[in-house]
Formats: C-alpha cells, sequence, structure tokens
C-alpha cells in the first residue's frame, strides 16, 4: 500500500472546465478530464427565450461550472484508479473578472424564475465588453478626483472588471441590481459552492475589485459616479478575504457527492486562471513573467518593487504569491482571433487539403505560412479585435490589417494576425522595462504553447528565448499546488512549486535575422498603436454602428 | 432582302475578348461570343520556362488576343445567322496601357525563339505595377524641370503607362529594349493585325503615351532619366496618330480568313476599352461622367474646359470623342477587390450554402450582407489591394481594413470592401466638382452594372441617381459604333452613338437615411486616405517584403 497523496485542481477556462489528478510528492499529473459548458458563451442569444442581446455582451450559465464537478472530478478518480480517501484537498482556478449577482445564500439570480428572463441575472463573463462607457464614467472620475487606487492599474479600470459591470448592472437593470445581495466573482462562487464558505481571493479582490491597502474607493467617490452605487462595497461587494494558497474551509458533503472526494478535505480560497500557472511553472520570482496563451493572453509576474507600469492590469501585494507584489497586464484576444480568422475566413479548397493532409486548419495554414521569409507578406495588423487590455485598457478599439494586395492569401493574413499578438505581448514586456519593472525571463503557457509556429514568431518578435511549461495542464497544475499548500503538504506556494512546478529544457530562441526584420515591422505596429490608440476613428465607428443596430432593433 | 448592315465590335479585357454583333440602323445587339485567353493573366510563372517572375508582374501572351478574333467573329456571324457581306466594318477597343515590344513589321518579340525565354519580351497588362520606381523618377524629374505636360495627367504619370514600363524595359532588359522597333499598345497592336497598318490612336498616345499639343515629352528630358533613353519618341514610340472613329485601313485577307469578314471592309483606329463605352451609353456631353466598372473603374468625361484636376489621369482633346475634351479618372482594383475576398477569404459553409441556394458566392454575400443597416459592421477599408490610380497614383499604396472585431462576418467585410470602392469613385468626383468640371450625372456601364447590391451602394454613398448604360456589353457596343463611324454609316460618334447607344430607364435612387450615414463613414475614409496616402507606411512595408522574396530567390 502506498503512502501517496493527491490533490485536484479544477481549472474553468472561457469554453470548459477541467479536473487534473496530482500527485503531491513530486507534481506528476495523474489524470485529467474536461467537460465542455453546454451552454458556451452566450454572445448572441439568451438560450430561455431567445432574447436578442446587444453588441459585446458575453454570458455564461453558473450550474456549467457545477456540472464540471460532478463530470469530470468523478472521471479522473475513475481514470486514475486512486483510492478516493488519498485525495487530500482541491483547489480551482477560473477566468477572470467573470462575476454574477447571487442572494444571501449564493443562489445565482439567474435560476431564479423570476429574474431567468433577463439577462443581466446572468453570469458576466470577462470577455462581456459592453460596459466600456461605464468604464470610462469611472475613469475619468477617478483621475479628475485624483484617487490614488488609479495608478495602481496603469491609470485604466476595465470595462471588464467589478466595478464597470456593476454600474452597468445599476443603471441597466436596478431590479436585478436591487435583489442581489452579492456581486461575486465566479471564481469565489464555485469555492462556495465546494465549502459552504464564501471567502472573497485577494486575487480578484485586487487585480478587478480595486481592493487596495486594505480598502476600496470611497463612498463620496462611488456617490459621484451614481448616488444609487454610494453603499456598493458594504451592499453588495466587500467580504472577508482570503489569501491564496489558503483554506477556505472544506468539502461539504453535497459536494463530497457531486464528486466523489472525501468530506472534510481541504478546499483552498479561490484563484485565476493566469495566476495559479506561475506556480506551475515554478516562475514565482521577479523578472520571471509568465504569460498564459488562450484565447487570451494574461501576463503576470511577481515583484519586490511597487512601480507605476502604464496600462498593466494592476499590482496587487500578494495577488499571485503571497509576501511579493503581483503584476499582471493582458492582451484580451489572442488565440481567439487566430480562430476567428481560422474559422471565418479559410475557403474550401484550404479545408479540403488540410482535412486530406490530415491536419486542423491552424497547423495547415502556419505550415503554409511558416514557408515565407519574415515581412514576405507586406502585412501588418492590430491585434485589437476582442479590444486592447495592455497597455491601453480600451476595449473599443478594433482590429486592422494593412498592407494587403490582391495577392494577399490566407496563410498570410493567418501569420500577419499571430504576429500581431506578439508585437503586443512586445509592447507589454517594453513597458514593463520601461517602468522600472524589468522582465528578465519570458515564460510561456497556455493552450498556444503546443503551436511552435505562434512560439517561434514570439521569440523572435520579444528578441528573447521563450521557456515553455514543463505541464501541458498549467493552470490546472497550479490550482493543485494551491490545494496541496491549503492542505498543509508545503509550507507555502513557493515551496510546493519548486517541487510540483516546473519547465521544459526545451526553449524557442530568437533567430537574429528574424528578429532584425521584426524591428522594422514592429517599428509600423508601434506607429499604428499609437496611433489608433489615441485618435477616436475606432470608437466612431463603433459609435455608428452602435447606433445603426439600435434603429433596428 | 434585308437592307440592313451590321458591324462588329471586339472588347478585349484583362481576361477575355468579346465579339459584338451590331445592327447600324439602330444598334441592336444580333449576337455575342466570348474566348477566354488560354495564358489568362501571366503573374507567377513564366508558361514556357516556368521561370519565377517578380511581384507585381502582369503579362500576357498577344497570339492570345489574335485567337479571340478567330474564333469569336465566326462564331457571331454563325449565331446571327446573317450574310457576313452584310458586315461593313470592325473596330475594337482594349484594356490599357496594355504595351509590347515588336519588330519593324509588327512580330511581337515574344514570338522569336531568341526572346521567348525573356519576360520583357511578353506584353505587359495594364495591371503590371513594378515600374513604379520607375513612375517616381518620371515624376520628381518632371517637377524639377517644371515640364508643361505633367498637371495634364494630375501631377502624376502612372506605373502603368507607355513611359514608365517603358524605362523599366530599358535598364531591366536592354537587350529587349535595343531589339524592339515599336513600343506599341496592344490596343494598335491588334489593328495592325486587322487592316496591316500601324495607326497610333489618340486616345492612347494622349492618356498613357504623354502626346500633348501634338508633341511628346523633349530629348532633353529623356536624357536626364537615362541617356540611353534619350531617342526613346524617335526610335520606338512615335507614330502616325489617328483620331477616334476614323478608319485606319481595311480588312487584310489573312485577317478575312481568320474572320470570315469580307476582306476590304472599314477597320476603325484602336480605342480603350473603357473610352468606347461614352458612345456605348450616349453619354457624351460635358458633366455626363460614365464610370465602366469591372475588375478596375475607368471614369470618363468629356468637357469645353481645361482644367487641372489633381490625380486624374488624363486630360486629352479627342481622347473620347473628336472635338472635345476628354478626362479620364481610374480606380485600379474594384471588382478585381470582390473577386480577391470571394474567391479566398469565404469559408466551406459559405460555399455549401451558397451552392444549396443556387447563388454564386458574390449573391449569396451581398444578400446577406444588405439585411445589415449601413455602418452597421462598423468597418472602413482603403480600396487600394491593387495600388490607388486616381487620385493618388501610387501602385505602391495597399488595403486596409480598419474596425474588425470577433463577431465580424465574412459578409461585413465583403460589403466594407464594395463601400471602399464607392469611397474611392466619390473620391474622384468630389475631386472633379473641386476643380471645376463639376459631374452632372453618374452613368454605370461594365460588368458590375448587373450587381443591384453594388449600384445601390454607390448610389447611397455618392448621394447621386446613378444611370445604367442599357447594353449589357458596354465597350463591344461601344466599338461597334466606332465601326459604323469609320465605314461612314454616321458622320461622327456623336451621331452614331444617339442612335446606337442609350441607358436604362430605370435610375438607382440614393436613400437618404443611407446617404447620411455613409457621409459619416465617407469622413473617416478621407481622413484615412489622406494618411496613408502620404505617409509611407505601406510603401515601407512593400520594401521590406521585397527585400524578404528577394534574398530567398
Amino acid at each position: 500500500m502506498s503512502n501517496e497523496k493527491y490533490v485536484i485542481g479544477v481549472d474553468y477556462g472561457t469554453l470548459s472546465g477541467r479536473a487534473l489528478l496530482v500527485r503531491v510528492s513530486d507534481g506528476l499529473e495523474i489524470a485529467s478530464s474536461v467537460h465542455e459548458y453546454s451552454h458556451g458563451v452566450i454572445e448572441d442569444f439568451l438560450p430561455i427565450n431567445g432574447q436578442k442581446l446587444p453588441p459585446d455582451w458575453a454570458l455564461q450559465v453558473p450550474s456549467d461550472y457545477v456540472d464540471v464537478l460532478k463530470i469530470t472530478v468523478p472521471e479522473v478518480l475513475k481514470t486514475s484508479g486512486i483510492d478516493p480517501a488519498d485525495v487530500i484537498g482541491i483547489a480551482t482556478d477560473f477566468t477572470a473578472c467573470t462575476v454574477l449577482p447571487v442572494t444571501e445564500s449564493g443562489t445565482p439570480l439567474c435560476e431564479l424564475s423570476e429574474f431567468q428572463n433577463n439577462p443581466h441575472a446572468y453570469v458576466k463573463l470577462w470577455k462581456h465588453h459592453s460596459a466600456q462607457p461605464h468604464a470610462d464614467r469611472i475613469n475619468e472620475l477617478a483621475h479628475s478626483r485624483k484617487e490614488s487606487w488609479i495608478s495602481r492599474y496603469g491609470g485604466k479600470i476595465s470595462s471588464e472588471w467589478e466595478f464597470a459591470k456593476a454600474l452597468q448592472l445599476l443603471e441597466e437593470s436596478p431590479e436585478i441590481y436591487s435583489a442581489m445581495r452579492y456581486w461575486i466573482e465566479a471564481a469565489d462562487w464555485i469555492i462556495w459552492q465546494l465549502c459552504g464558505n464564501y471567502v472573497r481571493n485577494i486575487c480578484t479582490a485586487g487585480y478587478k475589485g480595486i481592493f487596495q491597502d486594505g480598502k476600496y474607493p470611497s463612498t463620496e467617490y462611488l456617490n459621484a459616479l451614481n448616488p444609487a452605487f454610494a453603499d456598493f462595497i458594504s451592499a453588495k461587494l466587500e467580504h472577508r478575504i482570503g489569501e491564496l494558497g489558503a483554506k477556505a474551509g472544506t468539502l461539504t458533503k453535497e459536494a463530497s457527492l457531486w464528486t466523489g472526494l472525501p468530506e472534510g478535505i481541504a478546499v483552498a480560497v479561490g484563484n485565476v486562471d493566469a495566476h495559479v500557472t506561475s506556480a506551475a511553472a515554478n516562475a514565482v520570482n521577479p523578472g520571471q513573467m509568465v504569460a498564459i496563451m488562450g484565447t487570451s493572453t494574461c501576463h503576470v509576474m511577481v515583484s519586490d518593487q511597487l512601480a507605476e507600469v502604464p496600462g498593466m492590469c494592476g499590482v496587487v501585494p500578494g495577488g499571485i504569491v503571497s509576501g511579493k507584489l503581483g503584476y499582471e497586464a493582458g492582451q484580451s484576444g489572442v488565440g481567439d482571433i487566430f480562430g476567428w480568422f481560422a474559422n471565418n475566413y479559410v475557403p474550401e479548397d484550404y479545408a479540403e487539403n488540410a482535412q486530406k493532409l490530415g491536419k486542423d486548419i491552424h497547423t495547415y495554414l502556419s505550415d503554409l505560412a511558416i514557408k515565407q521569409p519574415v515581412g514576405g507578406h507586406g502585412l501588418v495588423a492590430l491585434d485589437w479585435q476582442s479590444g486592447n487590455r495592455s497597455t491601453l485598457v480600451d476595449h473599443q478599439l478594433s482590429g486592422l490589417i494593412l498592407g494587403l494586395t490582391l495577392a494577399t492569401r490566407p496563410e498570410e493574413i493567418y501569420r500577419a494576425i499571430v504576429e500581431s499578438t506578439a508585437y503586443g505581448a512586445r509592447k507589454i514586456v517594453e513597458t514593463f522595462n520601461n517602468s522600472g519593472v524589468p522582465v528578465k525571463e519570458f515564460i510561456a503557457a497556455g493552450g498556444l504553447i503546443k503551436n511552435k509556429f505562434v512560439m517561434q514568431i514570439y521569440a523572435d518578435v520579444l528578441n528573447m528565448p521563450i521557456t515553455v511549461i514543463r505541464s501541458s495542464q498549467g493552470p490546472a497544475l497550479g490550482s493543485a499546488i494551491h490545494a496541496a499548500v491549503a492542505a498543509g503538504a508545503y509550507k507555502d506556494v513557493v515551496a510546493a512549486s519548486a517541487v510540483m512546478g516546473g519547465v521544459e529544457q526545451i526553449k524557442f530562441n530568437p533567430d537574429v535575422h528574424n528578429a532584425r526584420v521584426y524591428d522594422e515591422l514592429y517599428r509600423h505596429y508601434s506607429s499604428l498603436y499609437e496611433e489608433f490608440g489615441q485618435n477616436n476613428v475606432m470608437h466612431d465607428l463603433r459609435r455608428i454602428r452602435d447606433v445603426a443596430l439600435m434603429e433596428i432593433a
């Protein structure tokens, strides 16, 4: 009989949730299971009544998250063949800022029959981007009042975050706002489902909830935004804060029945998919930037130095690892943009050829694109199809492609789009470098690390070697590490990461020639970035669009 | 027995040639026949030896033009059932500037075994765009020497035209330059094949050959460009000029055998596809702008007023109709851009759905796009995938699409591309209006008039009614009208047009609401137009591209 103990990490992504069973002693990944949310991302019509949603909305259904627990955890227990009694803890990580309105007891308002037809009663996914006007007001007022906290967020609060989405809720659906007791991160709601306690994790509270130096924005400030918003903190938001890696509680009987795990095992405080990944890569030291590259990219890095980095998402003490300053930046669209192009703009014969060769469409496009020398397509693009999170914090920006000719082929645009996201990453790295928080290592994680074409372009564009996380399930492993800490198997996350996390031996090294050509192309990207980030063209096009669509609605 | 007489017009387009048999008394179109050039447009590899062509090349094979005569003329005679003895004349029109090097007797150098492997020995099609550096030098020198003729061309000689392409030939292939006796427009070469006489038509001589006020650029000017170019006019270019509608000669015995037409009938002076179309639309009065909308668009208009219109292609006395000033402007890419997008960027399911519905892909995209209100896609594009002929005269410019989001659908980009070309047309119309040569009517001709979706967008964007030419074969009918004049059936082209040409009764009228929204969108187009027409971004991307592609060549 083995004395080995195990933990489970559950990673909640944009489209699916994944459970990973991990051995505590060495981080070995024993079994994993994925479940796609049956409602996916709701962007067009509310499923229950077919109601058309406005542009830039993105909702989810909270019961999909519980289904992940019910399906994937029993599955990994079964696949692994281990004794469930040897599992000592569970932890989760979530997309953020993904928020929902709930009752005093944690029931989502969308599960109440009186509210189920109201889109505002549902989960607002991170990429719900229609609260930009609210974010604009939050930012203008903060700057005009010289609120000290605004500089901790690179000077801008995102439309994705708790306050902008809450203000939208208040003003567009006062009945839902009024009925809710908590405006809660999904990251914390799922922990509540597991252990019966609502603990607000320091990571989302800090990065998404403007919790800085132990306090929130003042009542005066909120009152100036909207008098009905004045008591938002006390009435809807604030709650006990939990440190990352701490225990939020123990598994309830109900959750034990869902999962097959023993009642009473440790449940860690909630966490965010990007932030847990640092632990999985054992990249928890200053200067180690971890880029979690998937549909979007999050960049996280710890530091001992407090600095103001323009356009970063935030700096939060203990926001990544307890006891260190955690910096976060991000790109709202990365793999999402590749997918948008590959799914909508690739012709029939490409699809047929890819199938003949047994390649997925991304591989097929990459294999065609790689044959061309850097710059051979004559294109440059702005990667703002989903807005710009860092460094411009503006989700009303949009994508641009320039240099098109009648000879331009789909694989060339595909490559230009991949490159545009690499330029976006370089812009973030340079901004950190110029702000006194230098990036010394670039460690990639997330779904895109499987794509060597993408990784090499990033190495060439950044002109830095790229190290790749060892685990192909970084966030889930990161969560498992936090579960191990919460269960007391290690003294802290740094110690657990050193044993359970790590990177691959192989690196992607920049090619000197390619890096030189990319320097030239990046100059053009930078000029376009400055210009279209500041001029009002994209905002005005969106205004015209919204007016046009409203008129026919 | 009928006394009716007939004429044949042959229209040489970019991809095919079309013969049209027309009744002289009323312009009735009796029969037509199309033949696709077997070599099409040669852009990648020289067929004879597989040699890779540099970027921006576009060649043709002259024997393809003769094949059109051999195939289509007998076909229309056969289909119509008329007695060939009742055909009294033939005329042709051609793309321009499409030029080739020939011997003293008119033999194309590419038909000589010693030159057949040299790409420079072939026809350079109008859209051969690699002579931009030569055009740049031609323009810089003309301005620095204050050459009077440059203002007749809107301040810029195009890389498409005779001088830029000849200078490229001289400098890149001196052996071909030296071996050729004539640098001849295909428009005139085909007439030479029909009647045995080389007559240089005033239209291409004026618009494409810098023939102004009875003379060409000076030897001193040419010497300053390149000493070996000093005698270009006398040694390679100049020749007897023929007026439009005049007789170049009579059908030779050989051409009679090719075509089945009677030897000795009238062969009209050569002409250009766009310019003949004015006659077909009976739009030969000042202020009547005829837009021949196909793969590219030509805008032609006669006037009594000599003005300098920035960026127009040229003003030539007698260049459209004898005795009047003829203005020409153009858009290098229109239907070409629609085709580029529809053929390369429309996904499998669209292709399948279109097929199920029995629609071609353009109709399918248009039908989807039309459902959306103006501005509803949030996009604006620059229509420069094939460069910009008017008003910027710069073929190193390239296309741009702005406003892309993850929700952007193919039909939305398709619509934005159609709109971008309408904005380009509006830019041209406004430039004429602002230069003292106002556009009072907009008459559309060419292949795109069949597309009501495109026509309505143009009407809305221009905020002008659009009248549509009656004939669906405008250029061929225009040529037939010139054949009738050359044969003496009418006293001049104006008289013949009044009887044989005309427009449809139905107009496309602008929608007031749509026009207002398009005003807003056009403002953005104009800003981008000014900016990217002047800043060097697109030029530099092309430079980077060309360096990259040269390195691997």
